[in-house]
């Protein structure tokens, strides 16, 4: 029978456009069983098939779409929770079934910066991870996925930042609607058209990078000394967003090695095999022209960052472009990633002891 | 009668989507008289109104849907070119058609860089078209527009210029595809995607505005020390090019004296009356998610930089984002408005002679 | 003074993208002018620059944007108030004004089926605004504009009614965003795609021309003996309904015959000369793809419906296409054009008695 | 090893957007093997990787991007070849390769409508497939694929037409983009526009459907009696073209009927487990405003099409939306499911006789 001895897990705001692709991407998943959904009051007890308002190219999963809406909240018996509630909710819902013993994997923004939260990129800082252990929220757990764009910045920027490090950061970026949600960005506004302004997201977007490439030590992340400048741009695309990047380098690289860094990046979830786990998290593009969001963004099922145009900067020293998929890698996909590695490492009590997961997790 | 003691123009390349907005522009000028308009061998001896697939959204003038298409390069008698040649054949063509005692406004690229040959914002380098008195074509003369990026560039960045002093500039464009002209951009490339690059576009950025922004000393320009970096994208957008502009100035500024040289910005073209110049070169505009090209491209009938979202940057100094439209602004309204000033200035010898424009351009 | 002697307006529901279109139409107006401005209780005695998100292409009218909003419902001084509120609130609001002697000229479709409201395309159906003299709303009058889909349809079939008869008509709909409103349609849902439904829309084109192209007898409309059968889609289409007709005729039509109907068609408002007339209400378009949106939604400033493709209908009879823009013709500027109908014939005793319009209307 | 005992096939035209298609869909075939990709005499010689502008979502496939484009017209050896050639120079060229002994499987128009050709809708006519044994093209073979349009159309009403008989189809069709080819549909002409007009393309729709359910009698096709009316837009959608259907039947029919005949409908490529037949070929789709292109052109990997809002038509019946991804069911994909019901039919002498596929189709 399928989904016998895997984790329960259920997804918190279900019917909005991330926890939608939440559940299409736990269909079928080897590791987890999609127990419940949840969403606000007005969908609770409803089917979610007729409750959520289906954005995605696939169909909904038919299980899925049988299940009655919970309301978000009450009691629920999954062990893990993936959050796609609004940040207007998010923070003390999560603080509270956290409480109760949950391990959250929250894509929401509200406890990404909590010093005892890791901000996870999986490829990028397994090790924050271990903050879970010093966590104060009961007997649970919450981790965080950064924002959209964050996540293919920090994912281009970890192997430079390894190999020469990385000083000062100049990124415009070309976000997709679908990282605004349902009903989101009106299309009065956005077709043919580009809104240079997304409410807070230049300010993550400085911020969270110095968390992601920060070090852990002593229990604690130090940020690392990098400055980060961003203007996000809101423009007609449907999926994937695209950043215009330009890095300073605090050694001397040339472009093959630079090259070099990305080609030859993995990362822990790829070494480990983790479900999730693109082949390879980078994928470079050598067409002039390349990565373009259309084409680029379900690379490695949607997980990997395209990047391309390398070339020297005149006032940072080199720029280039990379895309990822915001709903996917940067959302849904990115949290999904983040449990596996938890449940891989270990990282989180309630998972470790949990008897489901014992012959579905890689013996590690 | 219409056109009487006006000066006679021709529009070379007139079937393209830059000499439609030419056609379209020329229509009830005060000072010009459209005689001809000219294309490939291809579409002569065709009517205009069948040669041209007209893309713009305003109806065809009538009386250029009747004229007869003429060949680019045999002999014309109007005082005036403007060139919309493609620039794979406009160099030789407008050297040869200036050796001819033309008046050449190009909006190629061909002869920009030409030491003799103004590059001209009529707003922020009107005094570089003294150099056509030392062109050495024969008896015509050159003068070019910027790229279509540019122009917005240096009309944001003047006043600046001039105030504070700029040192480097960091520009990320976000362009429409009507840049590209027809067919340009195939849909298949375009719509739900963005494509990161642009033939030659990024070098353009990086070199025209040091020769706009340059002195005219001793006959020639000293181009200015600004160090550019440029990165530039295609959206799915019809008209108006949108750049994220990031500026380190050689004085302190604070955000009101930045506010203050755009707000009081006007320049000579306004100061003259000029036809086709706007009230306000560039407005400012205060909605946090301004300025946005389907809003703003049409601000002083196309003519006008619209800027907002000025702040600090972390990294340069200042950032903002500016919007104009390309293909009137950046392109023919632009050449147009070059032609203007070259009568009003009567810069050019064979317009100061011509009888027509006596009462048409303004005493000075 | 601006404004001196013209008729006093109102604009209720002047915060969505009809009542911002209404705001604009009545900027530098020569009959009207713009008084108040209302909205929901939320964003009244805010600035109307503030509390109107504004999504036209034209910048604000500064009058307008210096306006305090005021609440819909309570007491107006304005002599006529254009409706461009929800159907969901406007029924009762429309009713109570009207009943407080207000001439309500209504973009709504709640009274557009009363028997003793004219459902007005002026330049089709003038004569029933003589509806009004028998309306029991106290001392005032209702007066509507038809849905943004069925005005263009009755005005291609107006012509082609009076001359042959029309007794079929199939029509199927390409519908632009802007007819939803704001927010209206969410882009998530729009890009790259088409949406074949608009609730109630295929019901209201099916039953409006028939009241529209009926005839006035003994003090009400008897409507006319047409079969028509509409499919509704919305398209990512910023402005511009597009819709395919077939039609079967009463009598026999030549093609020529057809064409003639249309371009000999004028109407009783050009003939009078109404500020909002176009100089031509239909304009046949020639060319084998036209029309376009895009292309053809600014004829006569918005309030031409373009018309082309006429070719042979195997199962219906003829076919062809025709093009309006929904938001000008097909909403704010239709509505204008009734006021104005209503004006020039007196057609409402509030404004006959009205001192200001003497010099404004046409003697008549 | 991967190939062995494979169908060698050949895609002429490989560098267009249909020939993409079809080089992504033969990857890991189970029964054919990608010999040969050819292309005009330009691309010849070139790697396919170089010559091909890759415009699909999904990476080109490693292997075809290393193989030598060949210029489509000389030799080739492969057993099958699927044209994907522009019609300008499909005729002659498949004519002659079908002479020298190759099963032609064509998306061209060019033989479509030959008596002897079938034009094939695997699960509609399969039996067509026997005009095959009396064609006179030498040993070889030619099939064809229906237009973009007719395919989903022909599904949607394959049903319907056995059941009840369909009489009159008044069809309005929204296509996407991607059915024009590359460069194809210049973004200046479809962004924020609909384009009512495709060339030839009404005329196709009117008259494929006649022979694709007509009856094979006396080694001819009888073309069904049904009289089709076709309007033909072009809409900025990427892949999917959606079809507003009127249909009249020739026996009482109720909505359960039709609903019925869609649900049951499986035809004989599912039955016989073709490797690209969906499971459902018509997928009904219950919600109010569906099928929508985005959401539904991969319905069955893209081979199923998806109909809805069935609703009776005042004039003509029924009517319904129906939508299909066009360049797969509606191209690529239909002509894979062609070769692939000629192989298991045994239709072709050529394929029976082949060693390699005695494995590869399914014993029947």
């Amino acid at each position: 029978m399928s989904g016998m001895g895997k984790i329960p897990v259920a997804v918190l705001g279900a019917t909005g456009s991330v926890g939608q692709r939440m559940v299409a991407l736990l269909e079928r998943h080897p590791w987890f069983r999609l127990g419940s959904v949840t969403a606000s009051d007005r969908s609770a007890e409803r089917a979610y098939g007729e409750a959520a308002r289906w954005v995605l190219p696939t169909p909904m999963p038919e299980e899925a779409a049988g299940m009655e809406v919970r309301a978000t909240g009450p009691a629920l018996e999954e062990a893990v929770l993936f959050s796609a509630l609004d940040a207007s909710v998010a923070g003390s819902i999560e603080t509270d079934y956290a409480s109760r013993g949950h391990c959250v994997v929250s894509n929401a923004r509200n406890h990404r910066m909590d010093p005892q939260v890791p901000l996870l990129v999986p490829e990028v800082n397994p090790d924050h991870l271990d903050l879970v252990a010093g966590q104060s929220f009961g007997g649970g757990a919450i981790i965080t996925n950064p924002n959209c764009s964050t996540i293919g910045l920090a994912l281009a920027l970890a192997p430079l930042h390894d190999a020469f490090g990385v000083e000062r950061i100049h990124v415009v970026t070309l976000q997709a609607i679908s990282g605004a949600g349902i009903p989101g960005v009106s299309s009065l506004q956005i077709i043919d058209n580009v809104v240079p302004f997304i409410p807070g997201e230049e300010e993550r977007i400085e911020t969270e990078p110095l968390k992601i490439l920060g070090q852990l030590e002593d229990g604690g992340i130090t940020p690392a000394s990098i400055t980060v400048s961003a203007q996000c741009n809101r423009v007609p695309v449907v999926d994937g967003h695209t950043l215009c990047v330009s890095v300073t380098l605090g050694r001397e690289a040339s472009a093959e090695a630079i090259l070099g860094a990305w080609e030859s990046f993995r990362g822990e979830p790829t070494a480990l095999g983790l479900p999730s786990a693109p082949p390879r998290p980078i994928v470079y593009v050598d067409e002039p022209d390349h990565p373009q969001p259309r084409i680029h963004r379900d690379l490695g099922n949607g997980m990997s960052a395209a990047v391309g145009r390398l070339r020297p900067c005149p006032l940072l020293g080199w720029k280039f472009v990379t895309t990822s998929h915001n709903t996917v890698r940067g959302a849904a996909g990115g949290a999904l990633l983040c449990a596996e590695l938890a449940v891989a490492r270990r990282a989180v009590v309630g998972l470790r002891d949990f008897d489901g997961h014992a012959g579905a997790a890689p013996a590690n």
